[in-house]
């Protein structure tokens, strides 16, 4: 049996890019499709106060912990199981628990930053980046914010013009450059979600030719 | 047997646009899939003179005979056969002669005002756009004004200061919302070819089961 097949999602805040990488993963089977959020590879910020920690910024790439993203990838990959981090956003800081995941044909790779980071990309066989519009994405991540998470306007625009629309302009959107294939739209582009399907499909069909019958 | 499935292509000058649409006919079988030229469409001038003809703007949706367009399209979806107009570059006019087409499941239809047009794109099942850069663009376009049509190099920039820009971006640039997919770097991009192939490879499947089987 060969490697697995990575796929890489990214896009800015509220760009849909969850919505399409869940849309995939909907499709197949567990053992087909494998969806990996960038977001659980946070680094581990214990060693910092509590105060400290939400100085941080997690819009830039630095936060992530990317060497341990890297060696999860090669690992499924060659179809071996991972021990996944569990990232606590109440706390800012990794979990002690890990969860315990299985190999799969082919990988999603989700996050604002899977097409930034060189070492990621060299392991993609697919690269795409969700387009939705500035406005469209503040919207949602506005509404995300205050329904979702409890936080107020006031605070969430603060956020989000300090650090994550600086942090977006320096490193989500030069990243675009590396895509394969710009979906615009996010979640709700039918057709787009179709095409990476059909892909997917003649994929996993290839795959089955390797593996003995039985 | 159901309805052809009509794929559109738009993209600037020197984007790549032809070069992705002749790849992807190239993989598949005349019978599966037809390339229809929006160039071949450009309006009869014969009614003007050639200094007349040599003034209009080409890069106009104005220029197009869209309606001979979408009628054409129609009768194909149909699965009907059309004659195609055949264009004189050097006369600027159509010719006396047209040459027929006989429908394919499968219609790419290539030009970079497809997606401009709302009567065409009622009519696809998928809208791409072929981005490339606009220098990257304008190098191709200079390359082959002066190595293929012969052309001097202040002419070539002149029209290209005069028409191609003012229209590219009054009329190319906006199209690329109505897209279900961008492509960036045209036809040297071999995965998003293939993402088109596995989905057209679908959708010729799709026509198989449909056809009663021999």
């Amino acid at each position: 049996m060969g490697r697995a097949f990575i796929i890489g999602i990214a896009g800015g805040t509220g760009s849909g890019k969850t919505t399409v990488a869940r849309r995939i993963a909907e499709i197949f089977r567990v053992e087909e499709v494998l969806l990996l959020d960038q977001d659980a590879y946070y680094k581990d910020l214990s060693h910092l106060s509590f105060e400290e920690r939400k100085r941080v910024n997690f819009d830039h790439p630095d936060a992530f912990d990317t060497d341990l993203l890297v060696e999860h990838l090669r690992a499924l990959r060659k179809r071996l199981p991972i021990q996944k981090p569990v990232y606590s956003y109440k706390e800012h800081r990794r979990k002690e628990e890990t969860v315990r995941i299985s190999p799969a044909h082919i990988i999603l790779l989700e996050g604002i930053l899977v097409l930034e980071m060189e070492p990621l990309r060299e392991l993609m066989d697919m690269k795409i980046f969700v387009d939705t519009d500035d406005d469209i994405r503040l919207i949602r991540r506005l509404t995300r914010d205050i329904k979702e998470r409890g936080r107020d306007l006031e605070q969430s625009i603060i956020q989000y013009e300090q650090t994550v629309r600086p942090m977006h302009l320096a490193f989500v959107v030069p990243s675009k450059r590396y895509a394969d294939v710009v979906i615009p739209h996010g979640g709700e582009n039918r057709v787009a979600i179709q095409m990476i399907e059909a892909t997917l499909r003649e994929r996993l069909r290839q795959v089955d030719n390797e593996e003995p019958q039985l």
